[in-house]
């Protein structure tokens, strides 16, 4: 690949903050590094629940080099939080989970901050703690927030007649899945600096996906106005959900600035970052399904208890999308869904890539395998039975530009050798090799409350014919800010790194949404190329004009203005750039476009075609499951991604192995461990994330299904790689020792437990 | 003045810097301290003219804590400068002024870098220097750069026929005037941080009067591409004209960041800012002129010799101004110039407030004094029969929409009770007691090479209704950013403190051109007009959509959206906000609107309209000469300044009392004393610029004569305050002890010799 070429759709282009990062000279938030900074420690609660009595701050604050010590009796009265504005900065009364946040100090290096921290003298009177959600949906359970009765959030849905059609189904299967929480186990926690000016404006270098949803988040926290704030995005080591508009380190160290006149740096440790983050929501999925006897799915019953923790944060949208959205990728007509969002005193729950669609994926396409078996049909062929097509629309009304299920699942199997998977079973011994597929949708893109699911793009051309992109669009590592300078290069002709994508910055950038839903590609995709044809349009005119010739009789090509059907007489972009900024009316060549999608924002009964594009994905797994250890060893990991168009593969295949990374995780290793609302693992030496070791080789197939609204014909590429994997490799697992699980993760404790039952014929084959 | 009230054109408002000035809170480019910053300090010649014969580097390199040792052999090949590229970053091969520099260290602190310095060893041949324009013009003088025989500009410019109309001439007067330089003496000297990032991108925070010029030099200079650079203005504390193109702090500072990984400062300490800034330009000047029995002038001839020293830099530009400008104020249609600069080895001269103006205005209004007394004519009557008026098109091709000459010489007579003068004449005594009165234009903008005068609002408008401004003028402390906020809060009807005026930053701003020749108020003021108004327009039309009327219906009153003739359903802004955003096709409301002036360039005759609008200027003063010590004393200065439309009184006043403290410092107490090419008094304490002591209270007046090109009638203010000074305060001298000085300053000893002379009779009266 070379940078200094004009590059192509498809060509394979590194990161555009490769050689930053790589070379460890990217500026994270916790590598800002001002002089006279201060630093800030967090203390939290130590119980799930409790009333505050008394805080006494007076030996913190007493500490040399101890600038500031605050409380919520310090915080404004404004509190934050999607959708409920429940959140003050620090708790105020009451806390309501281990973790929250009670105390910051502000001192001038972190170990003083945290000696203060630890003086702090809080007197709580503990409260009942409800830590499941039985507990909290039990009757007379004590509220935890006033009027709730501990329920965030409630949706019923029904389309069609259920009940009717359970009455014409020929195989029946209902069972009830388990499915945990997950931390997102970004590289970098949270951190930011804050500064307070003397012009009265708070500056904010954070760790984030959306540079406005935080500003939004700190202006309503901190109870002042956001044009008062600027959020710039540090470079940004990850997100995964978790820096979308939950994380409240920022939200602490800017009011911390605000009560200083120093820079105040806050960063999260490891297990700080486990015990603030909002992990992954929590579910049980209770899951009826009728199919005829083709396999086609003609009922589907599902009821849904989501746990949002202390705080509902996105914990409501998440159970919505665990609610329908997998609903979309089957072509169906009785469904029925209840569910619901439930407080309680566990940490506050939150988005996690996939967005609540793998804790429905893992039951649908688990329970999709159990019936395909009842009818003795295969695996594969009860999802093509169900598969929904290029130019269907789903009974939530998604409208299909492009469906990559059949292909991505084709893909998988073909990679796998499904067809003759019979032929791989291992003979005797205590390791027994099983198959799995499963496949997912995905949105790119999702118009949600607002109406709008716009992105607009600023592109500059400066004097040296380069190129300069602004976007609140932010890259937490995902690769947006690569996608950008590449239709950018494409389309102006130009090499890639003559393109800065500058760091989102709300004072800079346009109001943007930011990186959530997979939204980028589409959206800001097509605002950078409509931006870029703007930017080539003025350019062509001041041609015309300087060069006396009609509009018409040029052409870009390679980067320069040509005059069709001349030889000699081109102007290089530069030149081009000076035409237009020297002579009577001139100005600098800076564009702006916007694309809006053509969607519409699902309406009261969760109706509605919310995005440009859905993305599919599939999984085929190939395990074995050694029955003395009851070790599940991944032999072979294939997923597939429709991305519509593979832009850039080396993205691609990066995000897609880290989501299947990510999945393998959830299905397998990960276990957050809770004893009385205390996390008892917050660390990678005790939270077991896959790494390098124990994951196989991912191979990581594209399926270019060219989806018309998007740029090029991509669409979001890789999140949906994420939702699959647990069902694939439950279903192998299944296929290799006969016992199929309903809970997560598949460790080898859980394994030999269930052999054991299975064996002695005590337990169902279902964990 | 209340900042949350909307304002009007003509309240009186603090500059938007002012809190965090005063509090000590706003960051200049010295204030910025990253962790791990390293510091610089330059190595300058000691010699107006040497070859450099060898440089020994090595014991400053091996002292503890130096980072980097650098000199001419390791910069690029690039070479910067306006309008002549010869400089560059480091002395190479030879050395043209004392001051020059030669090598730069970078080190821990600024302690260790000066040591380094002082530990280089630079072996210098010394060539023969020329420390004045008649030996550098001198036949066989050697050639300070090859090729040009030490000439870097001349010009011609004939109007009329000067020598027939000299004949018609009732009197004609002609003599010398041979004025000096200037220090620009703002309170901040030059000072940059430099950081080449892990993207390969150079960012700069530095002081600057353009960020864009700034970035074109350091491209220029370090041989690289424009885009790879980011210049951001740090808070500025002055720059005269001195940080416009040709200050090399930030050159120097931006390439020894690009060799080493950490940030780069390089702060002048005031020694090195009077040896590495560019002064004013001194002239000698012949002039000759004639006027008829009316005292209209009928012919000029001027000749202009200007010293450009070491490099050309704005010099010739200078030049050019000194050689014509003047004349656009008076009807005039005989003159003939002829102008040059001249190289010599003292060190490079350049723009100052004024730009030229004060020079000529000295010669020309000393002048008029000598014919109007040789006619018998009242001062004040031989202006008003040459001024130009309204609607007169100028000698030049200068048209004037506005013109306050008269107005400007009216109200200043009227406050030193100018027709009654005589009877305030001191009997006796030691003191004597003068008058004098000159009047000057100046531009409000100047279109120059690449025939475009340009300015370019962004405006942004968020989500609570307040506002952000981008532009990449300058805001040095003369107040624009000021301008920017009040026109914009007077168009959306909002308090200027709900409007931030981002710093000039070439990632984020429009291109422009930056704060030179009181260009902004007009051409940054109208585009700020329209960026307001087309915001406006946005937002009723997102307004009408959403409350469903015609945008015939809407009003803006007040900040707010009205339906006419209704009580109720008024929107406010941040509503008109939302509903542009959160529909389809919404976006964030982000305007760019550029004003290019109805200019042209002056044509190879010199002749043209260059400026959208012209402000003019007066003084009067009151002095008091001490013939037994030579002290001038100023009992009353008025100044009175043509600012077409005083948009903020605090602001002009602020500016124009600044403006005459600088006039008053050029003739009566600045005095740069060289030897051989060595400034000998760089310091406050030896270069006795006016402290408030020696200052009086600066009456300054307004003329309002409603500019048609102006943002409300409104033109670039009291620069020109600047220009007349000296030449009412030498007439004012003349009228008290009959000694017309012709060069500057009026110091005692210069008074007490020429009274000396006087009264020897061994003189003439003209010094």
């Amino acid at each position: 690949m070379a940078q200094s070429q004009a590059p192509r759709v498809g060509m394979e282009i590194p990161q555009v903050s490769a050689v930053e990062k790589v070379s460890g000279r990217a500026i994270y938030a916790g590598d800002i590094q001002f002089q006279g900074m201060l630093h800030a420690k967090v203390l939290r609660s130590p119980y799930p629940h409790a009333r505050i009595v008394k805080i006494d701050t007076s030996a913190a604050a007493q500490l040399p080099g101890v600038k500031a010590v605050l409380t919520g009796a310090d915080t404004p009265e404004g509190c934050w939080g999607v959708p409920r504005k429940e959140h003050r900065v620090l708790a105020v009364g009451k806390v309501r989970f281990v973790g929250e946040e009670v105390a910051v100090v502000v001192a001038v290096d972190e170990h003083t901050a945290q000696s203060a921290v630890d003086l702090i003298r809080v007197e709580y009177e503990e409260l009942p703690a409800l830590t499941c959600c039985e507990d909290a949906l039990a009757e007379g359970a004590p509220e935890i927030h006033e009027g709730t009765a501990n329920r965030s959030k409630e949706v019923h849905i029904v389309r069609g007649d259920v009940d009717a059609a359970f009455e014409r189904a020929a195989v029946i299967h209902e069972a009830v899945y388990d499915v945990p929480s997950q931390y997102q186990g970004y590289l970098e926690p949270m951190a930011t600096v804050a500064w307070a000016g003397g012009d009265g404006r708070l500056t904010v270098w954070t760790s984030t996906q959306s540079v406005f949803m935080a500003r939004t988040r700190m202006a309503d926290a901190l109870n002042r106005p956001v044009s008062s704030i600027r959020v710039i995005q540090a470079t940004t080591g990850g997100g995964f959900g978790a820096k979308i508009v939950e994380e409240c380190n920022s939200v602490i160290a800017a009011f911390a600035a605000t009560k200083v006149s120093r820079p105040v740096r806050l960063v999260n440790s490891r297990l700080e970052d486990f015990l603030g983050c909002r992990m992954a929501v929590p579910e049980r999925i209770w899951l009826k399904m009728g199919v005829d006897t083709n396999g086609k799915i003609v009922a589907k019953d599902v009821r849904i208890t989501a746990e949002c923790g202390a705080y509902a944060g996105l914990s409501p949208h998440i159970m919505v999308v665990s609610a329908q959205r997998s609903d979309n990728m089957h072509r169906l007509e009785n469904v029925r869904t209840h569910a619901q969002t439930v407080y309680t005193n566990n940490p506050p729950r939150g988005a996690l890539r996939g967005f609540g669609g793998q804790q429905i994926n893992f039951a649908v396409n688990s329970h999709l395998a159990v019936l395909a078996e009842k009818l003795g049909m295969d695996l594969r062929e009860i999802h093509r039975s169900n598969a929904i097509r290029k130019g269907d629309t789903s009974v939530h009304g998604w409208t299909f530009g492009s469906a990559g299920y059949i292909e991505c699942l084709d893909q998988v199997c073909e990679a796998i050798d499904w067809e003759n998977r019979d032929r791989a079973r291992l003979r005797g011994g205590e390791r027994k090799r099983g198959f799995g597929i499963a496949p997912a949708v995905h949105v790119s893109g999702n118009r949600q409350l607002g109406n709008w699911d716009g992105s607009t793009v600023t592109l500059k051309i400066n004097e040296d014919g380069r190129a300069l992109v602004r976007s609140g669009e932010c890259d937490a590592g995902q690769g947006s800010a690569t996608m950008f300078a590449q239709l950018c290069a494409i389309e102006l002709g130009i090499p890639v790194d003559h393109i800065t994508v500058m760091a989102p910055d709300t004072d800079s950038a346009p109001y943007a949404i930011g990186s959530i839903a997979s939204r980028v590609t589409i959206n800001g995709g097509n605002a950078m190329i409509r931006a870029a044809r703007q930017a080539k349009d003025q350019l062509l005119q001041a041609a015309a004009q300087k060069l006396e010739v009609d509009i018409a009789d040029l052409e870009w090509k390679e980067g320069r203005i040509h005059v069709r059907e001349k030889v000699d007489g081109s102007l290089s972009i530069s030149e081009a750039v000076a035409c237009h900024i020297y002579r009577h009316g001139g100005s600098g060549v800076e564009v702006q476009a916007t694309y809006d999608p053509p969607t519409v924002m699902m309406n009261k009964d969760h109706y509605g075609n919310v995005a440009p594009g859905y993305s599919f994905s599939a999984w085929g797994v190939q395990v074995e499951v050694d029955t003395e250890t009851g070790q599940v060893e991944l032999m072979q990991v294939v997923v597939s991604d429709d991305c519509g168009k593979a832009l850039n593969p080396l993205t691609l295949h990066g995000q897609s192995a880290g989501a299947a990374a990510q999945s393998i995780g959830w299905a397998l290793y990960e276990n957050l461990q809770y004893e009385d609302g205390r996390l008892m693992n917050g660390n990678f030496a005790d939270y077991t994330m896959p790494t390098a070791h124990s994951l196989p080789r991912i191979e990581c197939g594209l399926i270019e299904s060219n989806e018309p609204n998007g740029p090029y014909g991509a669409k979001g590429g890789s999140e949906t790689v994420i939702i699959p994997g647990a069902a694939a490799i439950a279903q192998a697992v299944y296929d290799a020792i006969g016992v199929r699980f309903t809970t997560l993760p598949i460790t080898p404790e859980a394994v030999l437990e269930a052999l054991d039952r299975k064996n002695k014929g005590t337990g169902h084959a279902c964990v």
